[in-house]
């Protein structure tokens, strides 16, 4: 397929909601902005995509979503730079993960073309929703639903990907408390943990107010079958680091492949950060805090980059862990922004110019 | 709170649909009646319930069911005597277990006048949906989803509470063959495996459809730590015969508490079947079918009562197990069929009657 072949019909807004918001009290994930990308799955083809003003969608209640949970989304943000030129962070990775999520909850893979040209046209449509200055971005969500009538406990015939738009300030991240499971899980030995799935999310939701109520943010999720290994937060992976090596679990079945992840993998090599990425003990890490050795713990994801952790607590007992000034999780989030941002030359091909259509 | 005290508000239909159904070609789950039962939950509690008639509900496309997959369900029948009397099968059973999936995935528990009222009127308000005859029944789908907009990875404070009904008949539960799973997993200890949440059933498609290309119907489910140990198949507990000793597994965080499991436990100790509700070890079943102990295999469940299992496959062997003539479960059956259509008196305080209200 050739680059810019498609022809996406575009259904204008009628008049911009652009004035009527407050860029300096944007609260993240709630406003939207004025468009909103639909392609929709029937006998077993992907119609082309179209843009239509963001808008309610409208299903029968017995959709397969609302029954049996097939549902996958993505996290992704575009920066502006002071040139008001639109990047992405390697939207590949997403489109990627999108489609291996597809495939483990039994929904059909959105065409590439479709994925890229729909989302590009939108960014340039939506372009001025996104907000300039470092570390605002606009957060952006493709995501797929299954929309078959019907409640049957089977693979829905036809579904709606779409893509919608959210501007975001930059925020401070302040630390954050976190629990290391020991009776919740989030996921199995070949169940859906590395899929971006729905049903993963709200599978959380419940232990994570149960940690709320300790005063714990999040939850650092382990194995469910002995909750000795530590695996990820369920919005994040997790970084640990002991003295000067930085160890970070491998992914698999249960636990997501981090977009952020893998970059700070790569940049950790690249600023000779000894890094080791293998089965990391609870045990360890405790007995690591314990020693002082443990000097840094850090969350990586889509929304806060990387997120300090400054306590973490197992068995009843909650370990403090130093902000430290220089730390390698200020080191990577300001090496990253960089590069979102077109400050700097990218020597890892991460930057994604969006095209002007 | 009083019973019937509630004022539910009716929206009927213009025409009903009735006589454009062919209730000699129904297929399970397609078909739905006149009318839907609606609740919606803002600032922290639930409306009053109302019945519409049955139509597509409008959502914003960042409501949390889409995202996040905070989506939970039951599924029940209607049974018809031929006085035109309408039964349920332990009602409370299921608004209880709802009430427990609501818990697991952080969404607000349903009052119960609100299920057991709406539900009532409305079966009386499409009473002429439920068809007569053994075996034909009115499949009843209460379930809840979370509405509200926003694409924060958080509980949402916005819930519809929706009971759609739809006409099924009475259909031969060909005996099916089952594949027991070696790799892939349904859920994780300290998960949400004992919840009927949306998300446990997407997980199951890829590894079903992948049964179903080998000529297997569904999948066994075993442990995700070890897959020594026999779960439920997914839509179904799991019973197994050796000798005269039936055998099922106990339930758990892992495994649905299936009220037609719970039914059949009951139904066995009165008919001095002999039970044993204990781990059921792979090989222990396997090295049985080897010695031709297994005498009997079959699944339970609200949908087809009880299913037999005619063969059993792990590590690409597959054993064949007799469909008897007098089994357990075509006794079961029976037995459960002449409680729920009013045939027999109900000892065990199983039936409802369905007010007339």
């Amino acid at each position: 397929m050739q680059a810019n072949s498609l022809q996406i019909p575009i259904n204008k807004i009628e008049k911009s909601k652009l004035n009527n918001v407050d860029f300096n009290n944007l609260e993240f994930g709630k406003q939207f902005t004025d468009h909103m990308l639909v392609c929709n799955y029937t006998n077993e083809e992907w119609e082309t995509p179209h843009i239509t003003p963001y808008q309610p969608i409208t299903l029968d209640p017995s959709a397969r979503v609302f029954h049996y949970g097939q549902a996958v989304f993505e996290g992704m943000k575009a920066y502006k730079d002071e040139k008001n030129d639109i990047f992405l962070f390697r939207p590949e990775e997403n489109f990627n993960r999108l489609n291996k999520s597809c495939v483990r909850l039994s929904m059909p893979e959105i065409p590439k073309a479709f994925f890229f040209e729909g989302l590009e046209k939108l960014l340039n449509l939506d372009k001025a929703w996104i907000p300039s200055g470092i570390g605002n971005t606009l957060y952006i969500r493709p995501f797929m639903i299954a929309t078959q009538a019907g409640v049957m406990a089977s693979p829905s015939d036809s579904y709606k990907f779409m893509i919608i738009c959210s501007p975001a300030q930059s925020y401070y991240s302040k630390p954050i408390s976190v629990l290391i499971a020991e009776k919740y899980s989030r996921s199995a030995n070949g169940g859906i943990g590395f899929a971006k799935a729905a049903g993963n999310y709200a599978a959380q939701f419940y232990p994570t107010t149960l940690a709320n109520q300790k005063g714990f943010q999040q939850i650092i999720w382990t194995d469910s079958a002995t909750h000795e290994y530590m695996e990820e937060a369920g919005t994040m992976n997790v970084f640990f680091r002991i003295n000067d090596t930085l160890i970070t679990a491998p992914t698999s079945d249960r636990i997501l492949d981090g977009i952020t992840r893998k970059s700070l993998i790569k940049l950790a090599e690249k600023l000779n950060i000894p890094i080791e990425i293998r089965a990391v003990k609870v045990n360890e890490i405790i007995k690591a805090a314990k020693n002082k050795e443990l000097k840094e713990v850090f969350g990586s994801g889509t929304a806060a980059i990387v997120s300090p952790i400054q306590k973490i607590s197992h068995q009843g007992i909650s370990y403090d862990i130093p902000i430290l000034e220089e730390s390698y999780a200020s080191k990577f989030k300001e090496v990253l922004l960089n590069i979102q941002y077109n400050q700097v030359t990218d020597e890892f091909g991460w930057r994604y110019a969006v095209k002007k259509v």
